[in-house]
């Protein structure tokens, strides 16, 4: 058994790279979102041309982001959903209510101050983790049924 | 032509009543969740029996509560989601994503604030609007052909 | 909002009416499979003919019998799955597998004693409940809002 | 063409092992749930913490096993279901019946005396079967079109 | 619970009639094709202007054809299919193919001396009967749990 | 058996209310987009707010059609597409694609000159007609079985 | 592109062999049923046990014949069906209709005198030959653009 | 990631060239229709008998290149619509919809003075570029993240 991982949500810690060195080892293809924060705010009109209006700027660019994320979450067994500490990280909501209905499995990841909050997004989840090392876990033992210790 | 429209997201002002009572006259079947707040937030410890841990309990009740919103967005031709000032609306993005996921038309409704944390979910979706008002001109034009004016 | 619910399982006591008659007022449409014991066994041999194999005998009732459970549970928004004290009850466990599959929302109702063994199938689930009163009061929630007391 | 067979149910005796030995040679890809009792009843705990309530002990495991064997279902032409001599084994008849509704190729493998408690899910299968060796012919059979003997 | 039917094959018997008349009283709606065999084979070059070409004029009634057969298998819980002494009636077979892709349940209606030939069709099948009468049973049975005598 | 027919494409002449009228005492229900050219034109910039880039007007009224048209044709069990004398007509032939994908019963309505133009469209169709009144025969044949004339 | 391709119907001549040695050297996979007609009837009873039943007899066979034939049509792009001169051949037209409504490329393939009879199956297919090396030129042509001659 | 991108319409000028070349050292794979004008037209009555009346000779070109333009799109992440000066390029139109009720990412390229001839078909895609280079910078962004300049 092999497995694609989508790794959705926040971009200002390195939780994707603690993931994917911990799991290096494992049959597993990692993706996500471009986490270049600025080539991602920007992308729609440094391609298809400047926008006055910042709503359109922004609507253009995120569509363009969506064929990727669309892609990333399709192709996906699971689909990791990071909360971070700061912003509203509406996207990253959204990607994991858009994974639970194509059936993805999901495992959210989110310190114990956002319980409440992610109420709803953590009953859609197959795991509810607070640390990327307890993903990676998770990833070996679904791959390799070894557990920690 | 009838529409069935879910109406999901902020539970502390009145657009729900707003977009419903605008539309009067229209052939139009409302959905939401559950709105009372308290019962929201307890109905799994209420029937299934308390839970000393926070976790589970608020676990227990999103996934009662899951039962409502799940068909409430599967029977839907049109799902409203609605972003206020306050709290995280976790939920609500949630429910875009999922909306989005089953190919449902998906209108957006908040204030320009909100317009760059959004982007992901107004990109998905068929309109956005700041104002119920909006969002009841759109279905009266939909059904009836009808513009405001 | 109305719902059409699935009963699914144990046949040997009085759940199915005791869930129905507390239904009473609710907007909900009940089925379930042909709770006969004897009607249910012999269906297949007693319409299409005679086998004088016990597998065959029985081959030919599940047939007719999934006739009208598949239809059940695939009209369903909600299966209710019961397990009692006796029996292997693997068509229980049969139906809560389908039904998970095909995304509806499953509530299992089992006692106790049988929550080790059940642990897949109440994983699956959005409810677990031990006494069909609970069903009841969960249905009332899910189409009123109204919490028990 | 080769398959992709999962295999599914009791983890007592090698019967996995009859068959994957058996079916050397051909193009297959196996795939099963993670065999080792303890590391699958425990998983849950063991990654994500622990919980003094069992029910929420043994669904943290299972929901963290149904990443696994949603996959392998998921990814699966053919899924093997074994019921044994003991145990309820009603995650086996669970699998069973959500291979059935994804249109998967089901094989029962039981003994006799389980025939009629397993009616509904025989019903289901092209395919019922007492021994192993029974499944490699005709895993052999559908990829060769060869016959035992 | 009530069903819809579509009754597919042999237009040169009553076993139409028959299945309708003995099925009063029960809540079901039967669809089938055009039965007027005339009208049928002529309705494309009719209606869209003649074919000189036999295959163009088949061709064109076929599809129009397909309109009112496609509607009726997709709407149907239960597909009886009808294969009658004579003709090839391939597309009876065709439209047994079709609803078995769909996951419709299918009743087979033919005598013995069609066994052998009809092997895969009614290995497809929930029932297979020689007489309507043992179809409008099973009908009965579905809905009522009544059986016969 | 009752139709759901969508009607789409030119609304410079009275196709529709030729089939329509044509269509009275047949069970079908009729949908089609806005027909009025300047509020299809302006709802969304009407409704949503003026846009000074053409690109974004038209974007916006498009996406608050798609609504309508998205809606009337998932609900369709036949989609007609019509071909006028003038204009690109590109939505039409993008109706004709989005209903093929669906599965949707595609008759297609145009004059002969447009028929080489046409040809992966009317490939994709069950009927090719030319006239609304063979529109109309074809719903009245496929509803009653009666053939014109 | 590559192209996955199902060959049903007839195995009493050699169309399949042309099809695929004409099609050598191009980026085609072909699978089809097991054609040893013997190993086809028998494969059931040879396996899972001897049935004094000849509808059973053949009853498992034809299932143990489908886990072949579904992955087979599951996964092709293009599925040829041939019919022959002899017999009644309704597993052909089975394996068409299974694969029209899974929305395959079908390909029909038999002589003008069946064109009557094979209407239905003739007009869900996008290409109706005489011969197996029109198939072939239908496949190089499709692969690579090439036409014959 | 990788790509498989269809490119669909125009093909009187280079843009296919355009994109392939400038997409060099990406992990996309191109697909299109046959693009060979005359092979295009005449490949039905070339391979499968000559046709006297125009529109049958079309029909059955137009169902062989389906063969092709189906598994191009049912197999594509991106489906790349060029519209260009001339003709009426309804296949253009009907291949967008066609990918977007396949819920495939779509990039329309035209120019300025198609914009609003193409107002419903631009709403459903996710960029709307007017250059082949732009297509070009938008795949490699979405494989690398990487933005032009």
């Amino acid at each position: 058994m092999s497995l694609n991982v989508y790794l959705s949500g926040e971009i200002h810690t390195d939780w994707r790279e603690q993931i994917i060195d911990g799991s290096k080892g494992l049959d597993i293809s990692f993706n996500s979102a471009v986490t270049d924060h600025d080539a991602s705010d920007d992308c729609g009109v440094a391609i298809l041309g400047a926008e006055p209006n910042k709503f359109w700027h922004d609507n253009k660019g995120a569509k363009v982001n969506a064929i990727r994320t669309r892609k990333g979450i399709a192709d996906a067994d699971v689909v990791v959903v990071r909360f971070g500490d700061k912003y509203k990280q509406w996207n990253a909501a959204f990607d994991a209510g858009y994974a639970a209905a194509l059936g993805k499995s999901v495992i959210v990841l989110h310190g114990a101050d956002h319980q409440h909050a992610l109420k709803e997004v953590d009953a859609a989840a197959l795991a509810v983790a607070e640390e990327p090392r307890q993903v990676v876990e998770i990833l070996r033992y679904v791959l390799t049924g070894a557990l920690p210790g």
